[in-house]
């Protein structure tokens, strides 16, 4: 319900869209362009928040589907909501549920109404109408709440996608009327497919009824490069200049410097926390997959450019025999790693961003890259 | 080689055999008696250094087996050990492999000269004699290494425990000639099985080679308490005084109070951290399964009586939510809490010595278990 924007601008690129802001909420200041680690089930896999907080994440991420099946909102309302519950005293952003009933494929169907569907984990039937997951994400307490939105395939026709699209902006305006004045923060969740007009009624529509910030959604679902970057300049054009801009669910090192180029300044993805758990890791020279039998013996770091606690105290040879072993050690270390690595590129482009020199990084970027 | 005790007694119980001594080594100094949490693969599963550290860990225990399996001694040694390896720079205690051998039943095949067996990785051949389990003990650069001992199944006749036991102490007198002058301590082990006679002799012959220390081996292996804690008063009182006492593969909270009672100074046991990864957690009133439903909602800590970040900052409905989840963080916020437990209960214990009210402690202790 504030109609006021909880984004302040610090200063533009004068070489491409990135800008470097700030987005208020009712846990603080994050700065942007920002990374948020991914805590599905009310814990960012195999950290700790003291670990969280070491890395300065500034926000973290939530997912509604899961928390409203097990443990529930109810139950996570009563311990102060999520802060409460897991322990972490800085923002938090729950997604609406809505691409995780998606996932759910022929356990889903979607109506007019909402989203009827049935349980992961018991095959119990459930329903969420936009009405619920404003209710549900209420009973969470996050900081960023957002809008149930429908999920488009990929590839689909212009048909699909007009109609699917439409029932997201419906069900957008549901959420804003269901939302109570609770200081939350909701955004808008534009969709529009592969389409660039689609992208930009949907934004246009969005922007009408009025949001605190404006997420792309959509994309990262199996389209080349080449179409995600089109269909972000497809959209960031039309979206208020003076309301944060959020790419969902993107996406890999390169994408981050990608979106933040063309003005995008909020990021979640699953990709460093479950890569760390497959034991791929991300260097500043590339990615090491670290049962490679080339780093039996290797008394080196992860990544010598790294200030993370994993590269300063462990070798790869090291971290290779804790993952053949199977070791909780792994998972730990491998995660702390590749968050870092997110975490640090993010304020190394806040620092470009602040010195005017995102291209020189940019280029830099790319350069340093020895296997990608 | 030393011939001097690494030991210092500080003082002893007035209404017991217990003592408050103090171990040097070549990494620092243990407070007697003390918890030793066990790290098998160069990590104590789910906790890092860091915080074993913070929970005042003074000394870890390594397997031999595990390690000259995966990754091998020799390239722990060119990594300076392994504290350089797993980066802690306290002590570290490592057994000789006999136990794990012995585990292996049908694929070890104990003679003479040492032990024929299969790794439980590939099935590869191996062998280990006494020299070798010194050999590679020297190579991991452990501040106290364990004699090659053979086990004595459970139950076993006399004729066989007199065989085992006298074959442990050649295998003895075998490793103390090996070993090198590197300043690392040497524990000779203590069998006998479940014939007191045969302990006070396996004693009696392992003081005559002289060790640094030594160890009461064969307990907990599914005999009665009764017998546990007869066969641990058939030991004790004929070791020296002025060394240290090490109870192997001891136990629970209950073991640990009984053993110090009579005199133990050292004990290790996977019972904190393997109950831990199953959701069975210790406190002073008894033990938690945490998966039970009565936690659904619970909004308490774990134990009210204890400091641990587990219980400063997570409620019993979180922890379950966790393990229930089969998140990662169960298991490590599960293990910081009893391995906490563990030590501080020694640390109780160390304290109750020094102001001589052990028995006060220990019928405490006992009034105070809710459900064993």
């Amino acid at each position: 319900m504030s109609t006021l924007s909880p984004f302040t601008l610090h200063c533009r690129s004068s070489e491409c869209g990135a800008r470097r802001g700030e987005v208020r909420t009712l846990h603080g200041s994050i700065q942007t362009p920002v990374f948020m680690p991914v805590g599905t089930q009310a814990t960012v896999k195999a950290v700790t928040p003291e670990d969280l907080t070491a890395m300065n994440a500034e926000i973290i991420l939530g997912n509604t589907y899961h928390l409203f099946i097990r443990p529930g909102h109810e139950l996570i309302r009563r311990f102060g909501g999520l802060h409460g519950f897991m322990h972490w005293d800085r923002s938090i952003l729950t997604d609406s549920g809505g691409f995780q009933i998606f996932s759910l494929k022929d356990l889903a169907t979607i109506t007019e109404e909402g989203a009827a569907f049935r349980s992961h984990l018991d095959g119990s039937k459930l329903f969420l109408s936009p009405e619920d997951a404003v209710m549900v994400q209420e009973a969470l307490g996050s900081d960023i709440m957002m809008c149930l939105d429908t999920c488009i395939p990929y590839p689909a026709t212009r048909e699909q996608t007009v109609a699917s699209t439409e029932l997201t902006t419906r069900w957008a305006r549901r959420c804003r009327d269901a939302q109570n004045d609770t200081g939350q923060l909701l955004f808008g969740i534009v969709q529009g497919g592969m389409f660039p007009a689609l992208r930009r009624s949907s934004a246009e529509s969005l922007v009408d009824i009025g949001f605190d910030g404006y997420a792309i959604g959509g994309l990262s679902v199996g389209e080349s490069k080449t179409l995600m970057t089109e269909m972000t300049e497809a959209t960031v054009p039309h979206l208020p200049d003076a309301f944060p801009v959020y790419m969902m669910g993107v996406g890999t090192p390169a994408d981050l410097v990608e979106g933040v180029w063309r003005g995008v300044d909020m990021f979640d993805c699953v990709m460093p926390t479950r890569n760390a758990r497959n034991g791929q890791l991300f260097t500043s020279t590339g990615r090491i997959v670290i049962k490679n039998a080339r780093y039996k013996d290797d008394t080196g770091p992860l990544d010598e450019n790294c200030s993370c606690p994993t590269c300063r105290h462990y070798s790869r040879a090291y971290l290779r025999h804790l993952y053949q072993s199977r070791e909780i050690l792994s998972y730990h270390l491998n995660t702390i790693h590749n968050l870092h690595y997110y975490l640090n590129l993010m304020a190394d482009m806040r620092r470009a961003i602040e010195t005017d020199c995102l291209a020189a990084f940019r280029n830099d970027f790319y350069g340093r890259l020895e296997d990608e």
